[in-house]
């Protein structure tokens, strides 16, 4: 918490105003799923309502707790008592509604947006941090190469997901750090595909996205595979897409500009006239929340700091037909990176 | 979204803008995790990214669909290109840093927040959005009898959550409402506890509270059983919960205020001289997301109507000794309610 009052002047504010809760989790430990967060010049207060009472005592550290019952007035009441004339507040986590009732009950306080100072602190890792991010990833790495065998012609890709998912459970993880992506056939093209009842024909190409959450932190992870056999076609483009991946990845190490990650990824395909099929960024940060900051994308501001987790995951989709994604997770050093994630992007045949 | 188009003059808007990702689902069927909806006088545009342009065309209906590679950018041309000059927007959904952008590119377009207007329609369920509902409470609620022999002395909390989970799954849930909570001992008396690894003890009181997700829609129940043998004050207290459950549930019918259906629980609870230990309110609205309108509580103001699902959740909870929650989910009908979780709430002890 002195690292973000150590920004209040910078800020021209005397006290923050915390609504995102991952934010809380990250500066408190409280892990509850409502709640607020002022910290001010001496004190910093927790705000939870009743169902949090005896949680938020048990997880909170460094803080005073203060039980509500209707949240705008609580905040309004510690604001006050806080006695802070600028209160800065996360312009990204707060609604409109919120602001502007806010707003209403403290008229003698100035209500200043701060954004991307906080989400700049939380993007750079911790050992403790990192260390949770590993076992993620090896809870979801291992739980991966474990249901290969289940991957062939005839089973739905929605059991695959079920099955991984559990395995990932059963493996130490707190939960999933997404609805896992299970994409055979067709539905590869998609992106984003949820797993379906499609059952797996041989030659599909399948695209499996999942990721662990352990200690609160996420890992983030995705192989393609194809079934029975490969077509020339197939293997051309995982080449071109695991290039792609490679060159990003090596360009990764602390004071590299995230645009040119995203760059070295991206003219690799453009360069195979590909580049109308690779409709996302490369990477993103991960952490406490699965998308977090910096972004990796062709118009990405700032450069990477050593101790930054990001994911680096180009991807070609030729719409109708089938995609393919490669993806890992890396910890940012200061003369390159380390891979968390353990599969090796190979290109399998499962059969 | 004629529904919506109706509002328009009430509301004195020509067009409302959309970024609550669950609304957009239930207006148009696009199930993606990022975009906007624009709903004009004569026409509707959702808005999506790269990621996401196959997947809206196949979902989305009665939508043109509008790809932008900035979100504001995209927001503020759509709005431009329809002409309106007084937009609606979500007051809760949108933040105050994506309200600043837009309005510093719409000069010349009024924003006006909306919002409870919104949350009504949805809060009505049609019959094809009850039966998603009766089908995932069918499916959690069978998943948790299937796992009574699992919940015994020597086995871990976590590791009851993970089968339950995986019993949802495979019985054909797309997911889980919200992560299951596995409370026993002392922390069945956080309302809100995460599973750990503690093990379940002879004379425990365990909570679990799981709901499963289908069709997009969501279920939520609650069993509190005793493992081995129950002390009398176990005994009271459930039956004093189920006391207050059941008249709760006794109220709930179309034209009834939700702060009835509350202080019916609360009453009971409180003329036991138990009130400070039931710190929550008694139910919430249940739909496409886990919590919705309408809020079941003291304060809450309007009154129930047929078709709307709630839950029913009183409990108590002795600090640091034990808790005891029942919940189920309920339609209500013009004459009473038809309870959708299957689970009959008598004292279960688990032997």
């Amino acid at each position: 918490m002195q690292g973000i009052r150590s920004k209040f002047p910078h800020l021209a504010i005397e006290a923050i105003l915390f609504l995102d809760m991952i934010n809380i989790r990250y500066l408190t430990g409280f892990a509850g799923s409502e709640g607020a967060l002022l910290i001010g010049q001496e004190e910093a207060t927790l705000l939870i309502d009743g169902r949090y009472a005896t949680q938020a005592r048990q997880e909170a550290h460094g803080v005073k707790v203060f039980e509500y019952q209707d949240r705008i007035d609580g905040i309004a009441a510690v604001i006050l008592e806080d006695g802070s004339k600028t209160v800065g507040f996360e312009a990204q986590a707060i609604s409109y509604d919120t602001y502007t009732r806010l707003k209403n009950r403290l008229k003698g306080t100035k209500l200043r947006p701060v954004s991307d100072e906080i989400s700049a602190i939380r993007a750079i890792k911790g050992e403790r941090e990192i260390a949770s991010i590993r076992k993620a990833a090896e809870i979801s790495s291992g739980a991966l190469t474990s249901v290969y065998d289940f991957i062939r012609p005839g089973v739905r890709e929605r059991d695959i997901a079920v099955d991984l998912e559990f395995k990932m459970r059963h493996n130490g993880a707190e939960g999933v750090s997404f609805a896992t992506i299970v994409a055979s056939g067709i539905n590869s093209a998609l992106p984003h595909a949820a797993p379906s009842s499609r059952k797996i024909e041989d030659g599909d190409v399948v695209v499996i996205d999942c990721g662990a959450v352990y200690g609160g932190y996420h890992s983030d992870e995705t192989c393609t595979f194809v079934v029975g056999q490969a077509n020339d076609r197939q293997k051309e483009v995982y080449r071109l897409v695991k290039e792609a991946h490679d060159r990003a990845r090596d360009t990764v190490r602390a004071g590299v500009p995230c645009s040119v990650v995203d760059r070295a990824a991206r003219t690799c395909i453009e360069d195979r006239g590909l580049g109308a099929y690779f409709p996302h960024g490369t990477g993103h940060g991960v952490g406490l929340a699965i998308h977090e900051a910096p972004r990796i994308a062709a118009k990405s501001k700032g450069a990477l700091e050593a101790g930054m987790v990001v994911t680096i995951e180009p991807g070609v989709y030729i719409p109708d037909i089938w995609g393919i994604r490669i993806e890992d997770t890396v910890l940012v050093k200061e003369d390159g990176c380390e891979v968390l994630t353990k599969i090796v992007k190979d290109f399998i045949i499962l059969t």
